[in-house]
């Protein structure tokens, strides 16, 4: 697969060249002080080869993309009984809206909403102290992406919790309709330690594997999810993995993928593919200007796109 | 492709059996009296095969299945400059909300709901009579399908017309934002009048063929649209083809789909299959409860889902 | 009552020397060509003595103050189950939002929105021809304020007419929601027309009497409305008369009042004075700005504020 | 003023004999277990003479109705600097709705909605500890209902703090604007403290008197707020003391007034007295059922309300 290599190549080169890189999250100091020029690409292939290009090795907060590992982990926790606690649809409305959850009862619309990642959290918690259930979704994250390095920067997780606010607001909220089972705070800790996760490009590459392979760790390898539950959450991730920009998101890209306000993006080409991208500019939506610039033009050159023949 | 044919028998078998048939859309009188015991399914595979089985060859209103054509239509005309004038975003909302459209000042969310497709039906309409455009509409669905037969129901187009407040809403609000250019009587009777449109399953399948073969009439054939276009209609289908329950289609079908009040749904396994499902009785969302549940078997017997690797 | 005298005219000279009038309401032509500068303003006493100042003969547009004659009509043929068409309560939300009805099933909050107003039109229309309904209407007003010259005027009405998509739009929401008994085109016949009456300040004032005599037409005249009800119209214009900015109006004025945006107010201080004031420059809210600051001084010299002791 | 001790006394009597009282609130456990067959009524006229009838010397939960109090204390610390925090309009949504703030960027629509009352606490905090705010207005009620014996119920405190999830969320999500300047959890000590303060009927109607004369403590007595800012206080109440009912106390009763969950309303009759009535069963709307209705069955018998001639 030269042609990947020589792709990641040029893509990275013609990105680094771009001069408007859109404006990097500010609501937490550890975030606003990164340097929008950084931009990495990983892209692991359906035979195992791993190309990458640019800071492909640094660690970044993969924020929001958390909530694709922890909706798996809450999935093999306690399967489908998880969708009477939050929905699989759109929300139509930005990422940290609180307006549907009046509207419908306490229920988040779909499990990457911060308010659906909350009761998500609060699945994963299940009656452990909040470290236990972090150090369970890290490890989980470190199997997958098979390296022992990962780890959560605790200053991001501190900036997390000492402004996150509308969090707070949400989890409290959900409480009052009976939706989360434990105290708001515990569930909060969870939430922001996993927000908190570094990763590089290469690592959460490697760590999207499971979602190419139709839920196996690699061809012929451990079963990580059972290939509906591999196809579902590939599913929710191109239906509501950008917010409102979701169905934009698709309408150019074409992939199931996740994107976090650090500016990474996790997209999954089912049977061909898993690509990190890392740009720390986001546009209007909060998502990673430059790294769905590149996922346009990987799918437009590939025809990774799950809707193209 | 001996399996295909089985399993359309096997399926239209099956689903007869089912007592639960959902309930049909009362709202107009030809709609009410259909019989909800109906069954037709049409898959029109890569190759061109046809397999069909039950009530395969019964017309019924395609309803809101017309939206893709008239979408299509549009684009043709006016190209990417539609989307200044409607969205490509989920709604969050019912198909005939009106919610939405005061939030974002008249621009609909996308051109399956129904503000959206009375966007569409106004760029359609382009100065000229509405049965000029209704006629144009006509033709090109019927040189989709290959069939001259196609035809408009005009007691549902009369009767449409006669109890379409809510559409008639829909397009006065849009008209006080400016967002349509003609007398909001001559787009609703542009768009009342596609909406019964009469297809069978076999004529629907047939009509689809485009978006499987990335946007050729046949393999070899015309260019119907450019592939870009061809993928990106089928991502708004998969994003936005089942209102509020687009997500949950997406979650348990995993293919672009787009379906109707009188019960017929066109789905496209993009370089694999067409498919025209009809089943009158609909789910609490208002898409067909049966052709639902076919659609999903069939995904999960082939591995048409555009999840799946 | 020679401090009234006085009053009207230093209040007219005040507010004739302010430079900033606001913004003419441009929607219809008619509307739009209405020289800011005028200002009237007409005071009746309980004693019958009228106190006038400024352009207080010329008349003009009156537009939703019609709403509170209307609304006196309706409940003379219909009494208290218009309540269950429509609401006593404030909206929160712009005269001509639709947002509310959606969520409310097609019951317009209150009498004084738009859609309210629409409902109380759809009422008085009652089986009869559009023109009965008006005539009917206009009697009403002339016998109210002593006058037979007050008319509609025509161009208004036409112009109502020709660009009043979004009252179309509402007329037919509630249709499809089953809260008009008329075809809507009738009953937005009688509705456009009713707000294209025409009155001088004099003549509104005159009209408003039997708002500030418990229901009578003068002390020891015929009765119009029961105590009981007058009071209650009272109530619902202090609530509900300028749209979202009610609570402003009694929190500053502090007396029952409805707006037109044609620049009018009628303000009632029960037991103590009709007063009528136009100037047809508007607010940010729709309201005549300085008509607004006429009030607010009338009230504070006066002591006639529903909360002074 | 025989009338008004006679009419105290019918009324009680009458509501004592209704069988169907409302339900009292549950959300807390000391609330819950209230006999909703408890019924306290007093008027204190603007002569200073005191009429009680029935459970009038019980101390209950005032809840809400202390949010009079404490704008009137916010409002002598900041004045009219207030209102670029909080909104001046009925909401149109329920007590604890947050949809609104989401709409209005952290603004709460009126001190009377939770979120409102929650930035007035923030203000009455003003930097010192929250015992210190709480008994700043302990003392302010003491001294308007001339008793030392007005103490806040800590059980009811502890219970609102252990529940409130909701406010919780409130307080957070205008955090999160920048609408709090205080931490939440302290701003919410004050809250939670300032509604459980216990009164009876007796001294809320005497803590309500400077509404009634104007702004005075008595007739010729000291000056609690100026004659404009009672006004303003009386026309809030009026508009917004009853949620999204409002508009329907202001219809069937016509006197400002204040409900609280705990079953108390606070009503002022501007010029002619401050009335307190309890009964614990509520409404739909949360407000006291029976309550209401003795107020409208003193309006209807007096003449107090301010729409009356």
């Amino acid at each position: 697969m030269a042609d990947i290599a020589r792709l990641v190549r040029d893509i990275a080169d013609e990105i680094a060249a771009i001069p408007e890189r859109g404006d990097v999250a500010t609501y937490i100091p550890p975030l606003a002080t990164i340097d929008p020029g950084h931009f990495g690409l990983c892209i692991v292939t359906v035979d195992g080869a791993v190309h990458a290009a640019g800071d492909t090795d640094e660690p970044f907060s993969i924020q929001s993309v958390s909530k694709v590992f922890a909706l798996t982990q809450a999935l093999g926790k306690i399967g489908d009984t998880l969708w009477r606690r939050v929905g699989r649809e759109p929300s139509g409305t930005p990422f940290n809206s609180i307006v549907q959850l009046e509207r419908e009862q306490g229920i988040p619309r779909n499990p990457f909403i911060n308010a659906g990642a909350l009761v998500v959290a609060d699945v994963n918690l299940s009656g452990h102290e909040p470290r236990v259930a972090i150090g369970e979704l890290l490890r989980f994250v470190r199997y997958l992406a098979d390296d022992d390095t990962i780890a959560i920067d605790e200053k991001v997780a501190r900036a997390e919790q000492a402004t996150g606010f509308r969090n707070v607001a949400l989890a409290n909220y959900m409480k009052a309709f009976g939706n989360l089972t434990h105290p708001p705070e515990l569930t909060l800790g969870v939430y922001f330690h996993q927000c908190a996760i570094a990763m590089s490009c290469r690592q959460l590459a490697m760590a999207g594997r499971y979602l190419m392979h139709g839920g196996l760790y690699e061809p012929g390898g451990a079963r990580v999810v059972s290939p509906q539950r591999a196809r579902r959450i590939n599913a929710l991730m191109l239906t509501c993995g950008h917010y409102d920009a979701s169905g934009d998101f698709a309408f150019r890209v074409g992939l199931p993928g996740k994107s976090g306000v650090g500016g990474g993006i996790l997209a999954i080409a089912p049977g061909q593919a898993s690509i990190a991208v890392w740009s720390p500019g986001l546009n209007e939506n909060g998502n990673s200007k430059l790294g769905t610039l590149a996922l346009e033009k990987i799918a437009e050159v590939t025809g990774w796109s799950v809707f193209d023949r």
